[in-house]
């Protein structure tokens, strides 16, 4: 069976278990959850949400710079006060720099990709530490907004704060 | 107490119950699912995912033009060869365009955003097609990749396959 076939499977179950209705469009606890596409990550359990808690952006590494045009709809139009940042062990973002992606692409498909800044990093904590830096000094994003960063532990699913130096 | 306090609490209960140890980093179900920040989506139950088993994109919108570079870092480093395309009934992004959200920014924060496309639509099934369009066409996405589309219905529960045309 395809994983496209048991995703069908198993949202069938899901659908049939079904008793909320429609909730609410803005996020009932006025919180955006950034955080890494690693596999490994769930957020609904890592951070205890159930649907319609909170908005979840998610991008390679969960990075800030790549999530500036959501966290703004998420902030102006459905009123979210609250950024969590939750980067996390074991990224794949610690392995790689530009150059290296760049000569896979161009190897295994013949395309130049010099053009993208693929937004890897060497340091995971000083990392968390820049993103936040970045979203607190970003023009669209208000002084007001509450900003936390966290490093994730894929190997024992704790959520370790990061304090700003 | 705040909502990051809320989360470390949370997060606390999970940690203490967690026996997996280091999972791999690739997915173990080769594969990426692209969707949207809605707070209504809980992709783990939605598609009944295990810890490590996709990778998991999300954005205002769910829109591909957007994940091009996570979806080239899942395919090229981590080896996933299918994405699912999930975006959903009553999204926010079916209620704006980007001469509202202009606006909106410049009224509250006083601010020019001017040069940013917010990826709003204006029909649902038709902006599924055409981001699963932009992905097979996109020269940074090889032709092997599977890509499934699919509306999910926040009233409900369900996911709803979209055909091409």
């Amino acid at each position: 069976m395809s994983v496209n076939s048991e995703f069908q499977a198993a949202n069938q179950v899901y659908a049939e278990s079904w008793t909320k209705g429609q909730l609410p469009l803005p996020p009932a606890r006025n919180v955006a959850i950034l955080t890494c596409m690693d596999a490994r990550i769930v957020p609904a359990r890592v951070f205890g949400l159930k649907e319609g808690d909170a908005h979840v952006i998610r991008n390679a590494g969960g990075r800030a710079p790549d999530a500036i045009r959501s966290l703004v709809i998420s902030q102006q139009l459905l009123g979210t006060d609250t950024i969590i940042v939750a980067q996390h062990t074991d990224c794949g973002m610690l392995t790689f720099e530009n150059k290296d992606i760049h000569a896979v692409i161009h190897k295994n498909l013949g395309a130049d990709a010099t053009h993208i800044d693929f937004l890897s990093f060497p340091n995971l904590e000083q990392n968390v530490r820049d993103d936040v830096s970045f979203l607190r000094n970003h023009p669209l994003i208000p002084k007001s907004i509450n900003i936390y960063g966290y490093v994730f532990d894929v190997a024992t699913g704790r959520l370790n704060a990061i304090n700003e130096e």
